[in-house]
Protein backbone atom coordinates (compact mmCIF):
# COMPACT_ATOMS: atom_id res chain seq x y z
CA UNK A 1 0.00 0.00 0.00
CA UNK A 2 1.39 3.21 -1.19
CA UNK A 3 0.44 6.48 0.64
CA UNK A 4 1.85 9.99 -0.52
CA UNK A 5 1.58 12.76 1.46
CA UNK A 6 1.21 15.67 -0.92
CA UNK A 7 0.65 19.39 -1.12
CA UNK A 8 -1.27 19.61 -4.69
CA UNK A 9 1.02 22.61 -5.69
CA UNK A 10 4.01 21.54 -4.39
CA UNK A 11 6.29 20.96 -7.55
CA UNK A 12 7.90 17.66 -5.88
CA UNK A 13 5.27 16.04 -5.19
CA UNK A 14 3.68 16.69 -8.56
CA UNK A 15 6.55 15.02 -9.74
CA UNK A 16 5.74 11.70 -7.49
CA UNK A 17 2.56 11.54 -8.36
CA UNK A 18 3.08 11.70 -12.15
CA UNK A 19 5.76 9.02 -11.47
CA UNK A 20 3.34 6.91 -9.64
CA UNK A 21 0.60 7.72 -12.21
CA UNK A 22 2.97 6.41 -15.67
CA UNK A 23 3.48 3.45 -13.36
CA UNK A 24 0.24 2.56 -12.74
CA UNK A 25 0.49 2.20 -8.89
CA UNK A 26 -2.71 2.87 -6.81
CA UNK A 27 -1.55 5.54 -4.01
CA UNK A 28 -3.33 6.96 -1.21
CA UNK A 29 -2.78 11.14 -1.09
CA UNK A 30 -2.65 12.35 2.42
CA UNK A 31 -2.63 16.01 1.83
CA UNK A 32 -0.22 18.36 4.03
CA UNK A 33 -1.33 21.93 3.80
CA UNK A 34 1.89 24.06 2.90
CA UNK A 35 0.21 27.45 3.78
CA UNK A 36 -0.93 26.75 6.78
CA UNK A 37 2.43 25.20 7.87
CA UNK A 38 1.56 21.76 8.48
CA UNK A 39 4.50 20.23 7.20
CA UNK A 40 6.65 21.87 10.03
CA UNK A 41 4.28 20.51 13.06
CA UNK A 42 5.42 16.89 14.92
CA UNK A 43 3.36 14.71 13.00
CA UNK A 44 4.65 15.35 9.87
CA UNK A 45 8.53 16.18 11.20
CA UNK A 46 8.07 12.79 12.36
CA UNK A 47 7.58 11.19 9.22
CA UNK A 48 10.69 13.45 7.63
CA UNK A 49 12.83 15.60 9.90
CA UNK A 50 13.01 18.23 6.80
CA UNK A 51 9.61 18.96 7.65
CA UNK A 52 8.95 18.50 3.01
CA UNK A 53 6.74 16.93 1.07
CA UNK A 54 6.10 14.82 -0.34
CA UNK A 55 6.84 11.57 1.63
CA UNK A 56 6.27 8.05 0.44
CA UNK A 57 5.15 5.64 2.64
CA UNK A 58 5.13 1.67 1.64
CA UNK A 59 3.08 -0.44 3.90
CA UNK A 60 4.20 -4.05 2.87
CA UNK A 61 2.29 -7.25 3.11
CA UNK A 62 3.57 -7.96 6.30
CA UNK A 63 2.28 -4.64 7.97
CA UNK A 64 5.85 -3.37 7.75
CA UNK A 65 6.14 0.41 6.36
CA UNK A 66 9.01 1.80 4.65
CA UNK A 67 9.45 6.31 4.30
CA UNK A 68 10.70 7.70 1.67
CA UNK A 69 12.09 11.13 0.97
CA UNK A 70 13.32 13.39 -1.88
CA UNK A 71 11.18 13.30 -5.10
CA UNK A 72 14.21 12.11 -7.38
CA UNK A 73 15.41 9.28 -4.61
CA UNK A 74 11.69 8.14 -5.02
CA UNK A 75 11.03 8.15 -8.50
CA UNK A 76 14.05 6.10 -8.56
CA UNK A 77 13.21 4.00 -5.76
CA UNK A 78 9.50 3.34 -7.95
CA UNK A 79 11.69 3.06 -11.15
CA UNK A 80 13.83 0.39 -9.55
CA UNK A 81 10.74 -1.72 -7.88
CA UNK A 82 8.41 -1.21 -10.67
CA UNK A 83 10.77 -1.29 -13.76
CA UNK A 84 7.64 -1.24 -16.45
CA UNK A 85 7.14 1.19 -17.73
CA UNK A 86 11.24 2.37 -17.38
CA UNK A 87 11.41 6.32 -16.56
CA UNK A 88 14.75 6.13 -16.93
CA UNK A 89 17.06 4.25 -20.35
CA UNK A 90 18.91 1.85 -20.17
CA UNK A 91 21.91 3.14 -21.72
CA UNK A 92 24.25 4.97 -18.85
CA UNK A 93 25.12 7.75 -21.07
CA UNK A 94 21.58 8.12 -21.66
CA UNK A 95 20.89 7.57 -18.16
CA UNK A 96 23.39 10.47 -16.89
CA UNK A 97 21.70 12.63 -19.51
CA UNK A 98 18.11 11.91 -18.07
CA UNK A 99 19.66 12.48 -14.21
CA UNK A 100 21.29 15.86 -15.38
CA UNK A 101 17.88 17.24 -16.98
CA UNK A 102 15.98 16.41 -13.95
CA UNK A 103 18.98 17.33 -11.42
CA UNK A 104 18.57 20.63 -13.66
CA UNK A 105 15.45 21.56 -11.86
CA UNK A 106 15.68 19.87 -8.95
CA UNK A 107 18.73 21.32 -7.68
CA UNK A 108 19.54 24.91 -9.82
CA UNK A 109 15.63 26.08 -10.66
CA UNK A 110 13.44 24.82 -8.09
CA UNK A 111 15.00 25.28 -4.97
CA UNK A 112 15.60 29.10 -5.06
CA UNK A 113 12.29 29.55 -5.68
CA UNK A 114 10.15 27.72 -3.11
CA UNK A 115 7.90 28.91 -0.48
CA UNK A 116 10.52 28.82 2.37
CA UNK A 117 12.82 30.85 0.37
CA UNK A 118 10.18 33.22 -1.30
CA UNK A 119 9.04 33.70 2.91
CA UNK A 120 12.05 34.54 3.91
CA UNK A 121 13.12 36.79 1.33
CA UNK A 122 9.99 38.95 1.95
CA UNK A 123 9.51 37.99 5.71
CA UNK A 124 13.10 38.23 7.00
CA UNK A 125 14.96 40.31 4.64
CA UNK A 126 11.83 42.59 3.75
CA UNK A 127 12.29 42.33 -0.23
CA UNK A 128 8.90 43.97 -1.80
CA UNK A 129 6.03 41.91 -4.04
CA UNK A 130 7.91 43.38 -7.42
CA UNK A 131 11.45 42.12 -6.12
CA UNK A 132 10.38 38.76 -5.26
CA UNK A 133 8.75 38.48 -8.62
CA UNK A 134 11.71 39.77 -10.23
CA UNK A 135 13.89 37.63 -8.54
CA UNK A 136 11.51 34.33 -9.18
CA UNK A 137 11.28 35.61 -13.04
CA UNK A 138 15.44 35.86 -12.76
CA UNK A 139 16.03 32.15 -11.43
CA UNK A 140 13.25 30.68 -13.58
CA UNK A 141 14.89 32.77 -17.17
CA UNK A 142 18.39 31.75 -16.39
CA UNK A 143 16.98 28.17 -15.44
CA UNK A 144 14.67 27.37 -18.53
CA UNK A 145 17.20 28.71 -20.95
CA UNK A 146 19.89 26.10 -20.01
CA UNK A 147 17.23 23.68 -19.76
CA UNK A 148 16.28 24.79 -23.05
CA UNK A 149 19.47 24.06 -25.04
CA UNK A 150 20.30 20.99 -23.48
CA UNK A 151 16.89 19.20 -24.27
CA UNK A 152 17.92 20.96 -28.07
CA UNK A 153 20.97 19.70 -27.87
CA UNK A 154 20.05 16.03 -26.49
CA UNK A 155 19.82 13.35 -29.47
CA UNK A 156 16.36 12.56 -29.41
CA UNK A 157 14.97 11.50 -32.32
CA UNK A 158 12.49 9.08 -31.09
CA UNK A 159 9.91 11.58 -30.09
CA UNK A 160 7.89 14.65 -28.19
CA UNK A 161 9.59 14.08 -24.86
CA UNK A 162 12.82 15.00 -23.14
CA UNK A 163 14.83 11.80 -24.23
CA UNK A 164 13.48 9.34 -26.46
CA UNK A 165 10.02 8.05 -27.25
CA UNK A 166 8.39 7.78 -23.88
CA UNK A 167 8.26 9.99 -20.82
CA UNK A 168 11.31 9.89 -18.56
CA UNK A 169 12.52 11.23 -14.64
CA UNK A 170 13.08 14.56 -17.42
CA UNK A 171 9.38 14.79 -17.99
CA UNK A 172 8.48 14.28 -14.78
CA UNK A 173 10.55 17.28 -13.22
CA UNK A 174 9.75 19.31 -16.50
CA UNK A 175 6.36 19.61 -16.29
CA UNK A 176 6.03 20.82 -13.06
CA UNK A 177 8.46 23.76 -13.51
CA UNK A 178 6.68 24.82 -15.96
CA UNK A 179 3.41 25.24 -13.88
CA UNK A 180 4.86 26.80 -11.84
CA UNK A 181 6.59 29.43 -13.90
CA UNK A 182 2.85 29.57 -15.62
CA UNK A 183 1.68 30.29 -12.00
CA UNK A 184 4.02 33.48 -11.47
CA UNK A 185 3.10 34.50 -15.28
CA UNK A 186 6.62 34.23 -16.78
CA UNK A 187 7.29 34.58 -20.22
CA UNK A 188 7.80 30.91 -22.28
CA UNK A 189 8.25 31.59 -25.43
CA UNK A 190 11.63 31.46 -25.66
CA UNK A 191 11.72 28.19 -24.50
CA UNK A 192 9.24 26.43 -27.71
CA UNK A 193 11.70 23.08 -26.87
CA UNK A 194 10.43 23.00 -23.15
CA UNK A 195 6.91 23.78 -24.05
CA UNK A 196 6.55 21.08 -27.22
CA UNK A 197 7.59 18.40 -24.48
CA UNK A 198 4.74 20.06 -22.23
CA UNK A 199 1.74 19.68 -24.32
CA UNK A 200 3.12 15.86 -25.43
CA UNK A 201 3.04 15.07 -21.95
CA UNK A 202 0.09 16.81 -21.24
CA UNK A 203 -1.94 14.58 -23.66
CA UNK A 204 -1.22 11.56 -21.42
CA UNK A 205 -3.37 10.88 -18.49
CA UNK A 206 -1.31 10.02 -16.45
CA UNK A 207 0.12 13.79 -16.24
CA UNK A 208 -3.54 14.96 -16.29
CA UNK A 209 -4.15 12.92 -13.01
CA UNK A 210 -1.18 13.99 -11.49
CA UNK A 211 -2.02 17.34 -12.14
CA UNK A 212 -2.62 19.97 -9.19
CA UNK A 213 -5.98 21.10 -10.53
CA UNK A 214 -7.11 17.47 -10.09
CA UNK A 215 -6.08 17.09 -6.64
CA UNK A 216 -8.30 15.94 -3.43
CA UNK A 217 -6.53 19.48 -1.58
CA UNK A 218 -6.88 21.85 -4.83
CA UNK A 219 -8.80 25.37 -4.05
CA UNK B 1 40.38 9.60 -20.08
CA UNK B 2 38.30 11.50 -17.89
CA UNK B 3 38.78 15.19 -17.76
CA UNK B 4 37.06 17.54 -15.10
CA UNK B 5 36.40 20.65 -15.36
CA UNK B 6 36.31 22.13 -11.88
CA UNK B 7 36.85 24.68 -9.33
CA UNK B 8 38.51 24.35 -5.91
CA UNK B 9 36.37 25.32 -3.84
CA UNK B 10 33.09 24.24 -6.10
CA UNK B 11 30.86 21.97 -3.70
CA UNK B 12 29.47 20.07 -6.18
CA UNK B 13 32.78 19.52 -8.14
CA UNK B 14 34.08 18.33 -4.85
CA UNK B 15 31.75 15.80 -4.91
CA UNK B 16 32.60 14.30 -7.81
CA UNK B 17 36.52 14.66 -7.11
CA UNK B 18 35.64 12.50 -4.21
CA UNK B 19 33.83 9.77 -6.28
CA UNK B 20 36.46 9.65 -8.76
CA UNK B 21 38.90 9.44 -5.99
CA UNK B 22 37.26 6.36 -4.19
CA UNK B 23 36.86 4.81 -7.38
CA UNK B 24 40.86 5.09 -8.05
CA UNK B 25 39.80 6.56 -11.75
CA UNK B 26 42.70 8.62 -13.08
CA UNK B 27 41.49 11.91 -14.16
CA UNK B 28 42.80 15.56 -15.13
CA UNK B 29 41.48 18.33 -13.19
CA UNK B 30 40.77 21.70 -15.87
CA UNK B 31 40.09 24.66 -13.41
CA UNK B 32 37.06 26.70 -14.14
CA UNK B 33 38.04 30.11 -12.08
CA UNK B 34 34.30 31.00 -10.65
CA UNK B 35 35.30 34.18 -8.85
CA UNK B 36 36.08 35.51 -12.22
CA UNK B 37 33.32 34.29 -14.39
CA UNK B 38 35.11 32.02 -16.71
CA UNK B 39 32.20 29.62 -15.72
CA UNK B 40 29.69 32.30 -18.10
CA UNK B 41 31.81 32.69 -21.11
CA UNK B 42 31.10 30.76 -24.14
CA UNK B 43 33.70 27.94 -23.96
CA UNK B 44 32.51 26.88 -20.72
CA UNK B 45 28.98 26.95 -21.71
CA UNK B 46 29.75 25.20 -25.41
CA UNK B 47 30.18 22.59 -22.47
CA UNK B 48 27.40 23.44 -20.03
CA UNK B 49 24.78 25.42 -21.26
CA UNK B 50 23.65 26.27 -17.52
CA UNK B 51 27.26 28.02 -17.01
CA UNK B 52 27.89 25.55 -13.71
CA UNK B 53 30.99 23.46 -12.95
CA UNK B 54 31.39 20.27 -12.53
CA UNK B 55 31.56 18.91 -15.87
CA UNK B 56 33.08 15.62 -16.71
CA UNK B 57 34.16 14.89 -20.24
CA UNK B 58 34.88 11.43 -21.38
CA UNK B 59 36.58 10.36 -24.04
CA UNK B 60 36.78 7.41 -25.17
CA UNK B 61 39.64 4.87 -26.84
CA UNK B 62 38.12 5.94 -30.54
CA UNK B 63 38.45 9.88 -29.69
CA UNK B 64 34.91 9.80 -29.15
CA UNK B 65 34.37 12.85 -26.05
CA UNK B 66 30.65 12.34 -24.35
CA UNK B 67 29.84 15.19 -21.57
CA UNK B 68 28.09 15.16 -18.19
CA UNK B 69 26.76 17.49 -15.79
CA UNK B 70 25.33 17.61 -12.69
CA UNK B 71 27.10 16.37 -10.08
CA UNK B 72 24.86 13.51 -8.54
CA UNK B 73 23.88 12.46 -12.04
CA UNK B 74 27.74 12.38 -13.08
CA UNK B 75 28.47 9.92 -9.94
CA UNK B 76 25.43 7.65 -10.43
CA UNK B 77 27.31 7.19 -13.82
CA UNK B 78 30.74 6.39 -12.55
CA UNK B 79 29.20 4.22 -10.20
CA UNK B 80 27.02 2.00 -13.29
CA UNK B 81 30.06 1.92 -15.40
CA UNK B 82 33.09 1.27 -12.45
CA UNK B 83 30.85 -0.28 -9.92
CA UNK B 84 33.75 -1.33 -7.55
CA UNK B 85 33.57 0.23 -4.87
CA UNK B 86 29.89 0.90 -5.01
CA UNK B 87 28.57 4.09 -4.01
CA UNK B 88 25.40 2.63 -3.63
CA UNK B 89 23.91 -0.33 -1.60
CA UNK B 90 22.64 -2.88 -3.67
CA UNK B 91 19.35 -3.05 -2.01
CA UNK B 92 16.64 -0.50 -3.33
CA UNK B 93 15.54 0.94 0.10
CA UNK B 94 18.73 1.41 1.17
CA UNK B 95 19.40 2.57 -1.78
CA UNK B 96 16.65 5.83 -1.94
CA UNK B 97 18.04 6.57 2.08
CA UNK B 98 21.10 7.19 0.91
CA UNK B 99 20.19 9.38 -2.71
CA UNK B 100 17.78 11.10 0.22
CA UNK B 101 20.67 12.08 1.74
CA UNK B 102 22.52 13.06 -1.11
CA UNK B 103 19.51 15.14 -2.31
CA UNK B 104 19.08 16.70 1.00
CA UNK B 105 22.00 18.47 0.51
CA UNK B 106 22.26 19.06 -3.30
CA UNK B 107 18.49 20.28 -3.85
CA UNK B 108 17.27 21.54 -0.14
CA UNK B 109 20.85 23.09 1.69
CA UNK B 110 23.56 23.62 -0.92
CA UNK B 111 21.20 25.80 -4.26
CA UNK B 112 20.38 28.52 -1.61
CA UNK B 113 23.41 29.41 -0.60
CA UNK B 114 26.05 28.93 -3.94
CA UNK B 115 27.86 31.53 -5.36
CA UNK B 116 25.31 33.17 -8.01
CA UNK B 117 22.90 33.39 -5.45
CA UNK B 118 24.71 35.71 -3.03
CA UNK B 119 25.89 37.72 -5.66
CA UNK B 120 22.26 38.12 -6.25
CA UNK B 121 21.40 39.00 -3.08
CA UNK B 122 24.06 41.46 -2.28
CA UNK B 123 24.40 42.78 -5.62
CA UNK B 124 20.99 43.19 -7.19
CA UNK B 125 18.60 43.00 -3.75
CA UNK B 126 21.24 45.42 -1.88
CA UNK B 127 21.77 42.99 1.14
CA UNK B 128 24.79 43.83 3.20
CA UNK B 129 27.31 41.61 4.80
CA UNK B 130 25.28 40.92 7.86
CA UNK B 131 22.30 39.80 6.54
CA UNK B 132 24.01 37.74 3.61
CA UNK B 133 25.76 35.89 6.83
CA UNK B 134 22.86 35.54 8.48
CA UNK B 135 20.92 34.20 5.04
CA UNK B 136 23.68 31.41 4.64
CA UNK B 137 23.58 30.28 8.20
CA UNK B 138 19.53 29.86 8.71
CA UNK B 139 19.92 27.43 5.38
CA UNK B 140 22.48 25.58 6.80
CA UNK B 141 21.21 25.46 10.38
CA UNK B 142 18.21 24.47 9.22
CA UNK B 143 19.31 22.14 6.48
CA UNK B 144 22.26 20.74 8.70
CA UNK B 145 19.09 20.12 11.67
CA UNK B 146 17.48 17.72 8.61
CA UNK B 147 20.26 16.40 7.67
CA UNK B 148 21.54 15.16 11.32
CA UNK B 149 17.97 13.72 12.26
CA UNK B 150 18.05 11.72 9.24
CA UNK B 151 21.62 10.29 9.55
CA UNK B 152 21.01 9.78 13.48
CA UNK B 153 17.48 8.03 12.13
CA UNK B 154 18.68 5.94 9.72
CA UNK B 155 19.69 1.93 9.98
CA UNK B 156 23.46 2.19 10.08
CA UNK B 157 24.86 -0.65 12.53
CA UNK B 158 28.02 -0.87 10.07
CA UNK B 159 30.09 2.18 10.36
CA UNK B 160 31.06 5.26 11.32
CA UNK B 161 29.73 6.47 7.21
CA UNK B 162 26.42 8.03 6.25
CA UNK B 163 25.15 4.43 5.64
CA UNK B 164 26.88 1.24 5.77
CA UNK B 165 30.32 0.46 6.44
CA UNK B 166 32.12 2.41 3.59
CA UNK B 167 31.31 5.41 2.20
CA UNK B 168 28.52 6.41 -0.59
CA UNK B 169 26.76 8.96 -2.53
CA UNK B 170 25.84 10.61 1.12
CA UNK B 171 29.40 10.82 1.99
CA UNK B 172 30.42 12.33 -1.38
CA UNK B 173 27.90 15.06 -0.59
CA UNK B 174 28.09 15.46 2.86
CA UNK B 175 31.46 16.44 3.53
CA UNK B 176 31.60 19.28 0.79
CA UNK B 177 28.97 20.88 2.67
CA UNK B 178 30.92 20.66 6.00
CA UNK B 179 33.59 22.19 4.57
CA UNK B 180 30.98 25.50 3.43
CA UNK B 181 29.68 25.65 6.69
CA UNK B 182 33.27 26.13 8.31
CA UNK B 183 34.19 28.49 5.91
CA UNK B 184 31.02 30.44 6.57
CA UNK B 185 31.58 29.79 10.69
CA UNK B 186 28.94 27.76 11.46
CA UNK B 187 28.57 26.25 14.20
CA UNK B 188 28.54 22.50 14.12
CA UNK B 189 28.68 21.80 17.32
CA UNK B 190 24.83 20.56 17.12
CA UNK B 191 25.89 18.17 14.63
CA UNK B 192 27.70 15.14 16.15
CA UNK B 193 26.77 12.55 13.97
CA UNK B 194 27.77 14.80 10.53
CA UNK B 195 31.28 15.73 12.07
CA UNK B 196 31.80 12.08 13.21
CA UNK B 197 30.87 11.52 9.71
CA UNK B 198 33.26 13.64 8.06
CA UNK B 199 36.11 13.12 10.46
CA UNK B 200 36.07 9.34 9.27
CA UNK B 201 36.00 10.40 5.80
CA UNK B 202 39.30 12.87 6.19
CA UNK B 203 41.03 9.45 7.28
CA UNK B 204 40.66 8.44 3.38
CA UNK B 205 43.20 9.50 1.00
CA UNK B 206 40.49 9.54 -1.36
CA UNK B 207 39.03 12.43 0.62
CA UNK B 208 42.13 14.17 1.27
CA UNK B 209 43.06 14.24 -2.37
CA UNK B 210 39.83 15.39 -3.17
CA UNK B 211 39.84 18.75 -0.22
CA UNK B 212 40.20 22.12 -2.27
CA UNK B 213 43.57 22.64 -0.60
CA UNK B 214 45.36 20.51 -2.33
CA UNK B 215 43.46 21.18 -5.62
CA UNK B 216 46.07 22.54 -8.59
CA UNK B 217 43.62 26.05 -8.23
CA UNK B 218 43.95 26.00 -4.56
CA UNK B 219 44.96 29.90 -3.69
Amino acid sequence: MYRLYSYFRSSAAYRVRIALELKGIPYEIVPVNLLQGEQKRETHKARHPAGLVPVLEVTTADGHTQRFTQSLAIIEYLDEIHPTPPLLPADPFARAQVRALAQLVACEIHPVNNLRVLNYLTGTLGVDEANKLAWYRHWIAEGLAALEAMVTAAENPGGPFAWGDSPTLADCCIVPQLFNARRFECDLTPYPRLTAIEAACQKLPAFQKAAPATQPDAR
